[in-house]
């Protein structure tokens, strides 16, 4: 039998733990037993973001969360600047023009992310802004922004900070309160090691009061109504019952491991696919002021053919890479070290994909990029 | 260790096979081995609807394919007649109302379900409503309506049909190209046999030329994205893949056993709660005209007190039952027989109910209701 490994950001690859409770009976929602779980989920949920604030579980996609956040703060005609160095990035700008909000797309070279001056120059034009969307793992370029930074310039004025928290979540460091970000949008399926089917949004104190004024069309997602069930330790529809469970016990293994733990892990294996890459003679596509730890966009040479490169690891080999998206189709591939993906899986990856090279003609020396690897994960 | 045996309408017992599917690592859902998975599950869902028209899948709760419905049909101001006969009817109404429809609620009493008579005269009143909203299965208070009727009449005028089959899909028959029925909202927590998560929405020929033309707001719930991914054997977004591989397999065990048997069977376990009911002194709340066959809702006086009833029974026991829902809150207990439960969990459930009933002091014959069931269910 095929090896079933996935090194692709989302979904991740679900440790046999949570395979498990995936495969246990469920229970019923509407019962003191569920609501147990759902108030530790809460609970963990808070301590992974960084927030004493409200967090509220949608049964969705990642897309889901970033609906809601959209649909809930904004009303129709209110600024939003979308920050776009990604797909997902323009994921924010449709969503904002579909809501009729006024956009503001903030265009940013991919492999880049935004940064305060880029910010502030764009605020200064619209001070009456209403929120600035972005990304804080760009998924298909792999760059990430200085958070932190942003935060603190954001919290000086009245423009609320959303963030794409998808596939950063429990695998870039995340201070909710502290950094000053108001909406955090998550999912289950990235770095919270789970298929996907649980949508995330942590909301501060001034976004809520923006939800509250909101004017937009909201029922499945109007988070008004999922504040309002936090009272009862309950969701307002039914939630993905299963995965909230798992869920549960995908926080507490985080948890046990320690969050600043895992994430200098995330790191380093981040670090030595870096290195692979140089060794491999291949160029790692974010720039080094903005690379994330969660996963690394490789630029592959169209002679190689990245697709077929990732099709033939996949279909003959049964290791899952990414290709390209969007502007790097057909011109990269995307390793993932999130979640539960260690430095063996990482290793097993390169070594499937030096093969899988060596055998498409590329020239470099076997082994080459395990070596590279090797070095970075002992040191 | 207690038994976990769940009688509930939604989520329903999950079969241990299905439990095996869900427990296995997922696979990455942008491959050709997913969309295997997709294919045979769009073709079974068709068999499963009766439509040979297209069926979509949201990463929701069946919540999220009602939503779905209300938005990409209708158009701001577009009248819509919402038919409430229970606590889900009165969701069509709010849904329709929160899309700034022009909402005719069509008040039926609680225990029956809407009429081809019913609808005749409000359209008579309303010629240009764009569609009807109607539940198949209505859970709070177990009716259902002669649907075959219903669509046979509307296929006639301009106004589309639009059913909240959540509850009732798998249990209840459903010929939605022969009837007429334009728009089948699903869930997978149900006559399905999962855990919830997956939505499930079909749309007629008639219905996707409306939602073309709606002028409302949608993103993820865009079913127009979603008729586009059909084309590539895709989903416009993550789906919840490791329930979509299990709803393969759910697929595959309801037709390998056949849904007509399948259906006749619940009939017949509906028809044995119904004797058992009568055996112990107590009363179906749905008209015999209008009983459903996935689930049955019971009238228990006051001084028996459901809510304890329901929370002995799950927590003393294991076995869980649903209390009433609305109006009903407080004054029914309600007994699934949907999906994976079979004859063996009904009488389980019977004799768990006689055992806390006769401990709350109602007077009845212990083993009654067994008897009366078990003289139905091998007649």
């Amino acid at each position: 039998m095929k090896r079933n490994l996935l090194l692709t950001p989302g979904p991740s690859k679900v440790p046999v733990e949570l395979c498990e409770v995936l495969g246990k009976p469920i229970i019923h929602h509407r019962t003191p037993q569920f609501q147990q779980v759902l108030k530790e989920v809460f609970a963990g949920l808070k301590t992974i973001i960084g927030t004493s604030s409200d967090v509220y579980l949608l049964a969705s996609s990642g897309t889901g969360a970033m609906e809601a956040a959209v649909a809930n703060l904004l009303s129709p005609g209110d600024k939003a600047i979308t920050c776009e160095y990604g797909k997902f990035g323009e994921r924010w700008t449709a969503l904002a023009k579909a809501y009729k909000a006024q956009t503001i797309p903030l265009q940013i070279p991919w492999g880049k992310a935004v940064t305060v001056e880029d910010l502030k120059k764009v605020l200064a034009q619209h001070p009456d802004t209403k929120a600035v969307f972005l990304t804080q793992c760009e998924t298909s370029t792999s760059a990430t922004p200085d958070l932190e930074a942003i935060g603190a310039f954001l919290k000086t004025t009245k423009t609320l900070l959303v963030a794409d928290c998808v596939s950063a979540l429990g695998t870039e460091p995340m201070k909710m309160d502290e950094w000053g970000v108001d909406v955090v949008c998550s999912g289950s399926h990235k770095g919270l090691m789970l298929p996907p089917g649980v949508g995330i949004v942590a909301a501060s104190a001034r976004a809520i009061e923006a939800i509250a004024q909101s004017t937009n069309i909201r029922f499945y997602f109007d988070l008004r109504k999922s504040r309002k069930s936090l009272a009862d330790t309950d969701t307002p529809f039914t939630p993905a019952i299963g995965i909230v469970i798992a869920l549960n016990e995908a926080i507490k293994m985080l948890l046990a491991e320690g969050l600043d733990k895992k994430q200098a892990y995330y790191l380093k294996m981040a670090q030595a696919i870096w290195a692979a890459t140089e060794a491999l003679g291949l160029k790692v596509f974010a720039e080094p002021a903005f690379r994330a730890r969660g996963l690394t966009a490789i630029l592959v040479p169209e002679s190689l053919n990245p697709k077929k490169i990732v099709k033939i690891m996949r279909d003959t080999h049964g290791i899952t890479l990414a290709g390209g998206q969007g502007d790097l189709d057909g011109k990269a591939i995307r390793i993932a070290h999130m979640g539960a993906v260690d430095e063996y899986d990482i290793l097993t990856g390169l070594s499937c994909l030096e093969k899988v090279l060596k055998e498409a003609g590329h020239s470099f020396e076997l082994g080459a990029a395990l070596a590279a690897a090797q070095k970075v994960l002992n040191s």
